[in-house]
């Protein structure tokens, strides 16, 4: 695979809000660097699994830190690429408010690549963490 | 823990549908047995991951996943459980439509439970699996 | 990928057996189907964890877990395939004495495929049970 | 639970030496830190899955990543703890030679808790790496 350009926040943001779950988990991109990148997600009333604490679903949770180790990988794959495999933990009850998640390669191959999320809420406390295996093979023409 | 009488699939779909993230995804219940349960959810337009394709975000699929374990326990727990860690499989692209999801109880404990789910598309074919270790430990009164 | 016959117990033990960690966990095989298979261990004092109860290491049970989901697949594979990744759930402890160990194929794939196996102990209990994901891909010639 | 006090090298190493099967692993305690460890295992030939290659079972990396990412946790608990679950990724082929492994506690809760832990190859490459969840309740007196 043919390492890229490193997007601007601009490009990402716009490939990522292509996606309409994106755009309802309310996706913008705080920064990217080589192997890493770090988004928000903008609170929404539809997100809680609990009407009496309105904690955060753990599926808001997993989708987040999926697509944000999804992305990390942008700096080499220039897209979003199919997830093979998620696995999440849940550190903490996750409050009502916009979530900022963190994400980092782990390691890159030209097939199969590893990726991190960590996730956290509007106080800056680590409600959930976990990593991704995705497909980075190059599609055929 | 105590084994609770099987609750019925009205009482089990009120349970389910206080939840909001329960409402948006649509969720229903189609049977219920001990240790084991199945639930459907209502495609809406905003599960899309890609809009050329319309395929549905594994986010969606890892709450389906998550929250369908979850509730396969209820025969037991009587009541939605905190999620430890999830793990979903991702073995095919979903389409878009209605997805049906069976889940089962892998091994029920005092402490720390483990249950499976299987999602399916409009087609009958498996798109996701995985499984949830979840924190059945009766509240402290 | 291109199904082969499905190989004889005989064949099957050959192959598995030439893996010097596999002679280590005297394994052999009691049984083989399409997409399934059940392998039996040999209990060895080096095994133990913990003397004073004398349980079985978790990496031990992984062990049989990743090996027997692997060759779940061998009725496709004809062989042993790498393990991509490997998710283990221990349910109680397993005291002194030989495992029992069922594989089966959740998903077949000519790149990525998905199986899982299930642990049990010489009283016949769930000891510990999981998935792996393996790489199903033709090998280059 | 109450923190102790950071035990010593040779202490960690006599606790985690009384388990056989980290006798038989050859572990070694390198450094430890307040929620890190970092240890060392010793080439065997019987760690081989392959014997035309020479690499070590998957299994062989598992249990070092389960023990590794337990033993992390040390600081806090002042011995080993039950695993709840294990997930391991798989990077490369490891070649013969002594693994290094880095543990590293995620959250430390006071009843359950996530390290994780990478292994690498004796020219220091990563060959695994992957997290396991971890029962620190006190034990009932």
């Amino acid at each position: 695979m043919t390492s890229t350009a490193l997007p601007t926040i601009e490009e990402i943001e716009a490939k990522l809000q292509r996606g309409p779950y994106h755009q309802w988990l309310g996706i913008t991109v705080e920064s990217v660097g080589e192997g890493e990148i770090t988004l928000r997600a903008k609170w929404r009333d539809e997100w809680v699994v609990n009407p009496d604490k309105g904690y955060t679903h753990g599926g808001i949770l997993a989708a987040l830190v999926d697509l944000t180790a999804d992305w990390a990988l942008v700096s080499k794959t220039g897209r979003g690429v199919p997830t093979i495999d998620l696995r999440v933990d849940y550190h903490r009850p996750a409050p009502p408010g916009d979530l900022r998640v963190t994400g980092k390669v782990i390691k890159f191959g030209s097939q199969i690549s590893v990726a991190e999320a960590q996730v956290f809420d509007i106080d800056n406390k680590l409600v959930a963490s976990g990593r991704g295996v995705y497909s980075t093979a190059v599609p055929k023409a």
